[in-house]
């Protein structure tokens, strides 16, 4: 992983993390209060179960750290590295009684993070060579957007904008709401700050010249094929030579490449966090 | 859908929605706010881009609501009803620059609900005719247990316990941290409340025996094959005939009717809840 | 106390003990602010000042604690064990403005927590020599059952279920709105998740046997005097030897040993939790 | 009840009772939801088992109206009325799904705050014709303070201070960190906000004196027998006829009257609070 | 005001508004709750005692609504709005008490938000026909910064980046820790989402043209004289044409107009936020 | 500044900083991130920007130690002194990007702090030698009155009541929804804590001679002008020779020592928290 990947700081998520062990936990564990002694301590291993990209073990031993802050962790796999079936990817040590109880939670967590640290390392690969970024959407799991868009960038790919406050982009619902393109633009760059970049969604060759001849910063080509994307992109780069192109809309494994050959500056892929399997790891207390 | 498959109370599920609108909120709505004037009213409709089952209109609406309570919805699909590839979900009437802020987050929660369903649909439909119940693990997204367990119900799966308070299953890594089955069942049986049946995992045939033996009252089949499972099945049936028997491990759609023609009582199937897709759902403003 | 009896996580409770500081502190102690230097450090002890069961004492410490993690603490009384008038239950040294300005706090919680263990202490020694368990009920304090609870434990006593979501039990109420015994077992059984043992509440012989043949696994006895409890116990011992009886209302001191010796498995006491006396403590500062 | 008394403001307690419904329904009422319609219907009543002066409606309300804001109320008995075993406490119409699910919360706010206005009752009537405050004392639950407060003063008591922020009490420990009665009137009287009256507590003759040479408007007369007290108002009474005096200190039913006739204006009894008995109520389903 | 200034949404800033309320009252209102009769209802005005730009009423609204949602509001002065001293503001009727209660909480946030409106209208007169933008900065009190901008935006102000999530701004620290200028843009060039435009600050002539060469979208000319901005405007726009140019440091209402006509096209001031004067208004009852 | 001044706890402040880092730093700070390694650490130093007395450093120590608590300081300015402009207020050492982060939240808090104690400074300095308490009002920002009383107790200032619960003062408003002075003070007296000094609001000389009568122990004169006041001394002290006498309305610098020299123990002012400029002060990344 690059070294500038920082994981968000730690109050940024750790309410998440309570969150998730009261849903899990609710008033207690019923199974492990009447069979582990409390003071029993001992070692445990977070293995993983098929080839995978790590990313938020941070928020797994967050969770432990909330249950007991004297859990000691070893050798933990750095984020961004890739491992195979087999491999330890965190070791602990602690009382055994915690280790049980936040194991789910950890688990939760981090394997749905390794998944779409998986995944977008797999579009990234696709684009190898490539000048073209990789970028996620707003198409993200209520509640856990920041981790997950954290995980985005561990595997390689790049964030388009966070939420509705960071970003002018104006789709086709703002089009058809406002009445024209042209409307929209001038709106937008008469009243926003002045801080964003302004972005706007079109779905064909003749909304793509409006939306230069109204002065977008950047365009969205939805839905284009990958011919009509090599016209669009054409068109654009004579219009407006450092115009910013985005091909979005059923962008998969498979054709992401033929995509991004077209010359576009960005392809977006919503499935990376809507839709990416969870990694399989599990967690075994060692005798 | 059952009718008595009930959508949790909003007071349970209404602090996550409000999060998720304050997570893709932040400090407003940028884009809208520059282009759409604030009393401009019109239609909307959400739209099915694949065939699906319904789940979680109630939270999508929540959404809506939470932004402005005057937001009026009509012809909202039935939960667990199924929809094609260009059905209406649910229609909507109010203020446009609303039901853009709250698009995103109403389709966020809606499309992964719907994914849960129709997955579990699938599964339950596999299993038709065999008296096994289908059944959910703990294996949830962390902050939308709640909303994801019912979305198993609604597919017409069965939720196993909720978490680690409702339920006592004595897993590997229990009898691992205290020492035998046996020991495990006898101390479970001493201290936890008596409202709970005493499921216990085990991985082999000589195992299940000792956990009959020492009184559980049900055991999870831990990834074993259909053979061995038929062995255990004829075992644990014959030792104690109303004793309940759940396999669990490695279960697919591909899999999961010869694993319940086993005999088992229960499947239980982690990637219901893991790595279900999102469901394809999209929101148009009409004209 | 039992070694197996674990208080609950720090994090199940420390947010109760949050509250009841900003509930008695406001903004802020104006009587120690103007008389007691902020760095004048002192010694303090808890005292009992009548005989009790001590319970909670980690409650008392996490008040202090939050307002200055600090302060020290020695010869903390186990919980569980028994004290009497004159007693040290705990010893304090640290800023004398922080002891005060905890104190209330800390006593509140302690004294409460202490009567409900001396309370059940007291019934538990009634049932001296059968085999009956003393359960808890749902009749709590707002706020704080699941210390409640705990204390019921430390005295020596059982929890029935804690709440709603985890057991099942079909009372008086529930059969009103449903209709019968019959359907309400019958529903129950194949709706509820296979991990909860099924109780239902009867008033009289007929019920028990209706609820018996309708296959409930625990059977509640509401309010039946000891001879009709020695009937019904007999009748469902004949009709299912591993039913497990309760036996529930009006259950007090002076009678509980008498209802235990009808046979019935448990006795359950709401005024372990709703009526029981606070300890008298006292916190003295040191010369 | 007077006609002043006022409940608090519901977003001063509504807080309270979502944790409480939180707390017993946790993720869902398992019975509830396997056996009865969610669009049934009906009506229950809520009825005293004991005589009880009657404090809280306002708050169970809240608790059924939190689950669903359609639930009807009607003949809810007014606060601070008397009610004999059988009456009927509040009518209630609506869902009965709803009425079920949260009858345990609204009757475990009931009973508490009516067991409290209850004793109080019994103490105001000792009282009768004697002018003499009852107060109540910081010696309150966890949590819902203002609730218990309110409680008092339905049953004709009154308040003493709130918390540590709206009064100057000086009490034995905070002397004994100072170092002088004089020494700590001085210094609080020359740094608290002038709108506090500045009330001591003291122990003995010789201290009261000290007080109020030192100037105090306030002195509470901890534990003294009669005899004593009636010397410490005399000689209070001419050292400053306007001061005020208070009595605290193992004050019950039985000896209340007797220490009220001493002379103070004040009589504090912490037992109001700490260890009043939960009123007897229970709700019943209609047919 | 112009037409598209909309109030943020009211679930980002009803918690601000609980906040103060239960800054306010605490444990309820001791004056009013012992003299006013809670039935008792009337009338009431706010009014301005000095002129002012109104903005914030519908936080004030909220204030009392969230004490009682059947308080009546009439002819509320429109946000943007210009009154003089002795204009009413907004009348008010309903329930004395909870007028009285909420009263200091409305004012506080109105004329702190009036204050803001107010010197900003101040500053943009001062800018009337000259093509500049005045901007706020993020120097706003903590917890109000939504409210504090739309004030801003009231008076007639734009908004600069809301925090350190919406804006690539490379202020002098920046450079500092990171090396250089050249660099500094690099790195946030390659590794931010595109959708933000990136802007630098710089102190001297050579800073502006590395930064330009190094492709900064916009620059702050951090405390230049006016000579200095003519030549730095001079310079860019030659180099640029299209980049933006922000003056920031040490403008007051006595120079912004100097500033401004040196051609930058913004200019930023942090005193809007950071030390308004709070707008005289004041609340009566009618008889 | 006084020995005795202490700030409030952490934990009646700590969310506020939290939900203040939380507003400025919503998903990250995009620009650190990109920009500055976050394992380079250096020194940094907070620098007074004009002369000021500083109060609130331990407010901006804990918005550095939320992000990180491993952040050093060193030579911070005691509380309450003044220092000119130049002067370092605060030496910082740890990781530059968490200082960065957490800079604008510090100085946010920090600069409007020492405004305040400032503001009150110069006012206390008017009052020199004269036997009159500074007190502030209610008119403080909603979210930190806590904080900005502290302030003003920095500056040498005295708090008047914190809110409505502490407190009791009968303003124009309530006498005018209550009917009479006379009965609003008698209701009060009947039914406030004993804990609460009696404080009523008076704009003439008439109404001045009624709350003496009807028992006031404190009176607020109403914006009266010097020479009224002096007459409303000169009847109140004859009446009643220890009742207190507070100024308010329309005092500034300019006449505050005029209206002292009246012979009122107290002056209250609302500007000291509503309209106190924000003090200059700058974090500076050192080399």
């Amino acid at each position: 992983m690059a070294s500038h990947i920082y994981p968000p700081h730690r109050f940024l998520y750790n309410q998440q993390v309570s969150a998730a062990l009261a849903e899990d936990l609710e008033h207690g564990d019923i199974t492990t209060d009447a069979i582990v002694p409390h003071d029993a301590s001992g070692s445990a291993v977070i293995v993983a179960k098929e080839a995978a990209v790590i990313a938020g073990t941070f928020v797994a031993q967050e969770a432990f750290m909330q249950m007991d802050p004297d859990i000691r962790f070893k050798e933990i796999r750095e984020e961004g590295s890739e491992v195979s079936s087999g491999d330890a990817v965190m070791g602990l040590y602690g009382k055994l009684a915690v280790i049980l109880q936040a194991e789910r939670v950890a688990l939760n967590f981090l394997q749905r993070l390794c998944g779409i640290a998986t995944l977008t390392r797999d579009f990234v690969k696709e684009l190898s060579g490539i000048p073209c970024r990789l970028v996620d959407t707003r198409k993200t799991t209520p509640g856990i957007r920041l981790l997950q868009k954290y995980a985005v960038r561990v595997g390689g790919g790049h964030n388009h904008r966070y939420g509705l406050s960071d970003g002018l982009l104006i789709k086709d619902n703002h089009i058809t709401a406002c009445g024209s393109i042209k409307e929209s633009i001038t709106r937008a760059r008469a009243r926003a700050p002045h801080t964003l970049l302004l972005e706007i969604e079109v779905t064909g060759i003749k909304e793509l010249k409006e939306a230069i001849d109204a002065g977008a910063d950047a365009v969205l080509l939805d839905n284009m094929d990958p011919a009509t994307l090599k016209d669009a992109v054409s068109l654009a780069r004579r219009l407006k030579p450092r115009i910013i192109l985005e091909a979005s809309g059923g962008i998969r494994l498979e054709n992401v490449r033929e995509i991004a050959e077209t010359g576009v500056d960005i392809v977006s892929v919503g499935l990376l966090t809507h839709s990416a399997r969870a990694s399989d790891l599990s967690l075994k207390i060692l005798k």
